[in-house]
């Protein structure tokens, strides 16, 4: 028996192309429950997507051959959901309910395509948007955020012999493991992965993934990405997302339901979903206008999710809005899910231990932190923070102002309308870094 | 194509052995320059070679199977030089020089065959010997010690999952490239690998010293192992081994001649080798004694090896001792290889920098350095103080004394007559760790 298996060797010499997107279940979970949700009530709505690269020095039209980023565009076009992931979709309990996708909607699903792209460059940046019906468009955000970042990986690999990758490895899987033995530490732990769309690359992400199972068991609560949690029996996790009050609120006509966006999106929710679902996301407007304005029920959903506040203040800010709403603390739960790193997620869980529930959603630094991993520095690898973001629904142009105004997406003059409208109260203007 | 080659895992399956030496050239070079020179001159003398486990807390019988080892042994034993082998051991150049191997030694060589062995236990540790004449039982020091080495590596493996192992060769080899770096700051560096007898398994030892070419380049000089030397290209390195002193000061039949052995042992070595191969061995008997007696043409020689004295001091009495025989260290070569590891490395060559040419031959810390990379502690990983000595030559009991006690091998008796003959001036007694 040869030590080389020749037709592998051959077979991966004539590769055209090894493709990013390989399933169309390599997504995040919450983008199917939207669906859901947006095909019931909002299939006729057009809604744009549109890529987003914060991080301006990064020149990604330099960085990624564009043919390249059309062949994995491409390719990502031609999946379907194959007959097991179906059945799985239709199978499987989620959030301990079964029977989660209407059958109708599967039905519907079994034929979904990725609907074309439009892809050009500008200042060295690919401008990169999907037009059409909500319903298609919603569902290239996250393939399409993962293969620009794994086609820049690769590209910052081209030039790395097999050694040089074979330290960068051992580095980030050594980095990594150091990250698992911190959280060991923390007793009532809950944290899952939120990494695929920033991630390195597929086959990383799934092996940090099985890192968390292997080392923190049960405090490891599940993975968003549906195609991991299928093929290594984990939750799928995931809610919703800014997607769904921000494209109500561009389709307000009056400032009526500008304001009430918020909270119509979230009693859609309450029809199609229950329980730990109810996850409220503040933050699209701004959070203190948001709890300013809120309806009462809002403080009979199971948690809040915070996600651009620092964590301890966001935090504290919904717990006070709780007490003063009658609400325990102890029996809700808070979800964190941005910027995290090892830092944060102890200090935070130092800060409310015992007096909330918690959980972390843990991205960018869990599936893409290969920062001092490369023998050679190689600023190719550091993640950047790159979205896909709603920019226009039915031709009407979409705002995302969040607690953070260096997230802010959208046109300026529209943003400053939304900060006119929801006020400035408590907003920082902090760098993002991931 | 298959993901799983078929044919790979039913023989991986169906392996009765996995060969831990699977070439008579997986030896230490020096052997093969002082195997010429006994064959040559003392072909007649039975030598016994005997295993030392100077751990004695660690039970190898206990934590080694003896089936397994037994059957590595006589794996071992089944080995001949290969054609391509013999080829290149002919034509190869070694220290700058041709033909360095002998046409008729080389055609005994082409027959040879690692003798029997005996193998008993006691006390949870085994007993070892390697019983005959010298031509053959020297060659069973280095893959009998690397036998051992391995099958307790793998002993300690044995029950880790396959994330685990992931995690400890990950780990195992950012620590190795973080060393890499550090000595990449030592810009007259020359270090060579001597860590074949200690390795923690073959392929590490491979991993570790293509690190060293990939890390380093000129800096690093070569590798003792003569196999990977081979399929590396990298040059072969080492001298001579204090076996030679041992065995003819064993034979010795007056003071006369148990006083002169280190240097008629050198003076054969002299009529075989020459140059940059006149490396002087001091401390069989303590470096002192050595110095004290040694007749003036030492200094003439190419360098020493100071190999169990602590570097600085051992290397500063050589110093010294050129001075007074009126010779320029500057000319000369220090090569420190007892217990080496970054740290170590760092602080003796900045103490002797531009005072005198320096080497490193870096053993154990090398090649065996897993302190900390298991995810679960496991002391089986740890490197032990293993050696397989000369106990006897021709009957006669025989003795390494050297500058530290705890290194010291033979009967006590026969020790406590060494060190009166010899003396005891500034010999330590510092525990070994490795």
């Amino acid at each position: 028996m040869a030590r080389t298996d020749i037709a592998r060797r051959v077979y991966n010499h004539a590769w055209k192309l090894d493709p990013i997107i390989r399933s169309l279940l390599d997504t995040d979970f919450y983008k199917l429950l939207m669906l859901q949700m947006i095909w019931g009530l909002y299939r006729d709505v057009d809604v744009t997507f549109s890529l987003i690269n914060r991080k301006k020095t990064v020149r990604l039209a330099d960085e990624i051959d564009e043919q390249e980023l059309r062949a994995q565009l491409d390719h990502a076009r031609t999946l379907r959901f194959s007959k097991k992931e179906m059945i799985w979709l239709a199978g499987n309990t989620f959030y301990g309910r079964k029977h989660i996708f209407q059958p109708e909607f599967l039905e519907w699903l079994q034929d979904f395509q990725l609907p074309d792209y439009e892809l050009t460059r500008k200042n060295g940046q690919y401008e990169l948007h999907f037009y059409g019906p909500w319903i298609y468009t919603t569902m290239w955000e996250i393939p399409a955020l993962a293969i620009i970042n794994e086609l820049r990986s690769r590209a910052a690999m081209k030039n790395m012999g097999r050694f040089a990758l074979d330290v960068l490895y051992a580095r980030a899987k050594a980095k990594m493991w150091s990250k698992v033995e911190r959280l060991q530490k923390l007793p009532d732990l809950r944290i899952s992965d939120f990494g695929t769309r920033r991630r390195h690359s597929f086959l990383w992400q799934r092996w940090c993934v099985e890192a968390l199972k292997e080392g923190i068991g049960e405090a490891f609560t599940g993975t968003s990405n549906v195609l991991h949690a299928m093929n290594l029996d984990l939750e799928a996790l995931g809610t919703n997302a800014h997607e769904l009050p921000m494209v109500i609120a561009a389709l307000a006509k009056t400032d009526k339901e500008l304001r009430s966006a918020p909270y119509r999106v979230m009693q859609d929710w309450n029809r199609y979903y229950g329980g730990n679902l109810l996850v409220v996301l503040p933050d699209a407007f701004g959070t203190d206008a948001f709890l300013h304005n809120a309806p009462g029920w809002v403080a009979d959903w199971t948690g809040f999710r915070p996600d651009s506040a620092p964590p301890v203040e966001g935090g504290e800010k919904i717990i006070r809005w709780w007490l003063e709403h009658g609400k325990k603390p102890q029996e809700k739960i808070l979800i964190f899910s941005d910027a995290l790193d090892v830092d944060t997620i102890e200090k935070t869980y130092r800060h409310f231990e015992g007096r909330v529930k918690m959980s972390f959603g843990w991205g960018t630094n869990l599936t893409n932190d290969f920062a001092g991993c490369a023998p050679q520095k190689n600023s190719g690898l550091d993640a950047i923070s790159l979205v896909c973001k709603v920019t226009h629904a039915n031709g009407r142009p979409a705002v995302k102002l969040s607690d953070n105004l260096q997230k802010a997406t959208g046109e300026p003059e529209e943003i400053e309308r939304y900060i006119k409208f929801f006020g400035n109260s408590e907003r920082i203007d902090k760098p993002i870094k991931v």
